[in-house]
C-alpha cells in the first residue's frame, strides 16, 4: 500500500495525480507545514529533508517529485503514463520534469523561500522582487521550445503533465502574465479538466 | 553516435564519466563558457536553455543530468549503472541524483550565479556569503543519511557515484570544510580511483 505525504498547494500535488491517474491503490496524509509539522520529529523520520511530498511504499520512503513520477509510470506501466521501452523518449520526459524541478520551481521559491540561499533580509526582499521575471523567463522558454501540445510531450499524456499543470498553478502568484503564455495556460485548462485532476484536487482541498 | 557538450568544472563530468562507464561509443564537444558560448546562436540551437551539458543523439538532444545519467544506464544496460528493473530501487537513485540537481547543485549556484534570481549586486554578495551554510547543510544530509557506502546506493556502483563525485569537487571552492564530511570524501577518493574517471577527467583537463 502506497500513502502519499502531502500538503495542498504545493508540487505533492503532481505526484497526487499521477496516482489518481495510474489508479493506485494509495492513501494520503496531509502534513500541516503552517506548524511546521514537516520539520518535527516524526515527519523527519520519514523524509530527513523536512519536505513533502514523500511516498511510503512497502519497501521504504521515496521522495524528490522526478523521481516518484517515474516510480508511479513504471509501477503501473498500464497507465501509459511514460514511454517506458524507448529510452531516448523516457529520457525526454525526464528532462523536462528535471528542468520543472531543478529550474522552474526553483525560481518560483526564491519568492517565499528565499531564506533557504541567504538569512539577510534585503537579499531575501530582492529576491522575491525578481521571480515574476525568473519564473516568467522559464515559462516562456517552456512555452516556445518545450511544450508540444496537446500534452506536453505530443499527443500522448505523460508524468510531465500533472507536474506543469502543478506549477502552473502558481503563475498568477508569482506575478507572471498568463496572456504571455497562451499555449501553457491552454494546458492547464486541459489538464484540469481530466476527471483524476479533479478527484486530486478535491482531495487536497478538502477540510483537514 | 553521441556527442556530449561539456565544459570543464561543470557537471557535464557526471554523464562524461556514466558514458566512459558505459562504454560508449561517444565523442565531446567543448563548450567555452569564458566567451559565452553557450549564449551564442549556435549552441542555442541545440540546447534552448543555453546551459552545460547536453547529449546530441541520432533522434535529438537531451539535457538535464539526471535524464542523461538514467539514459546512459538504460542505453548500455550491460554496464549495470542503474537498478534497471526494479523501480522502487530505480526511483531512490533518481530520487538521490534529484535531490543533487535540484537541491544541491542549486545551493552550490548561489555562489557564482546569484544573478540567476536577483539583480541586486548586494542580494548577490549576501548569498554567495551564504553559499558555505546551504551547501554544506546539503551535504551533511547525504553523509548522514543518504550515502550508503562504499557507493551511494550500497554495494553497486551506479549512475548517482558519478554525480556526486562531481558536485563534491566543489566543496573546497564553496568554503565547506571536507573534515567534516568523513564519508562523502571517502567516497569522492573512491570514485577518482576508477580508470573511466580517470580518462573523462583527462579529456575534460586537457588543453581546448
Amino acid at each position: 500500500m502506497l500513502q502519499l505525504y502531502f500538503a495542498p498547494n504545493t508540487c505533492a500535488l503532481a505526484t497526487h495525480i499521477a496516482l489518481e491517474e495510474a489508479g493506485a491503490d494509495y492513501t494520503t496524509r496531509r502534513v500541516d507545514l503552517r506548524s511546521n509539522e514537516q520539520r518535527g520529529a516524526d515527519y523527519l523520520a520519514i523524509n530527513p529533508k523536512g519536505r513533502v511530498p514523500a511516498l511510503a511504499t512497502d519497501r521504504g520512503v521515496l521522495t524528490e517529485t522526478p523521481a516518484m513520477l517515474a516510480y508511479v509510470a513504471q509501477a503501473f506501466p498500464a497507465a501509459g503514463l511514460a514511454p517506458l521501452d524507448d529510452p531516448f523518449a523516457f529520457a525526454q520526459a525526464q528532462a523536462f520534469n528535471s528542468y520543472l524541478c531543478s529550474t522552474v520551481h526553483v525560481a518560483h521559491a526564491h519568492r517565499m523561500r528565499g531564506y533557504r540561499w541567504t538569512d539577510d533580509e534585503a537579499a531575501i526582499a530582492a529576491m522575491q522582487r525578481f521571480a515574476p521575471r525568473s519564473v516568467g523567463a522559464c515559462f516562456e522558454l517552456i512555452e516556445q521550445t518545450m511544450l508540444l501540445g496537446p500534452w506536453v510531450m505530443g499527443e500522448t499524456y505523460t508524468i510531465c503533465d500533472p507536474y506543469l499543470f502543478t506549477l502552473a498553478q502558481w503563475l498568477e502568484g508569482d506575478g507572471v502574465d498568463p496572456a504571455t503564455l497562451p499555449k501553457v495556460i491552454a494546458h492547464r485548462r486541459r489538464v484540469s479538466e481530466r476527471p483524476a485532476v479533479q478527484r486530486a484536487l478535491a482531495a487536497e482541498l478538502a477540510p483537514a
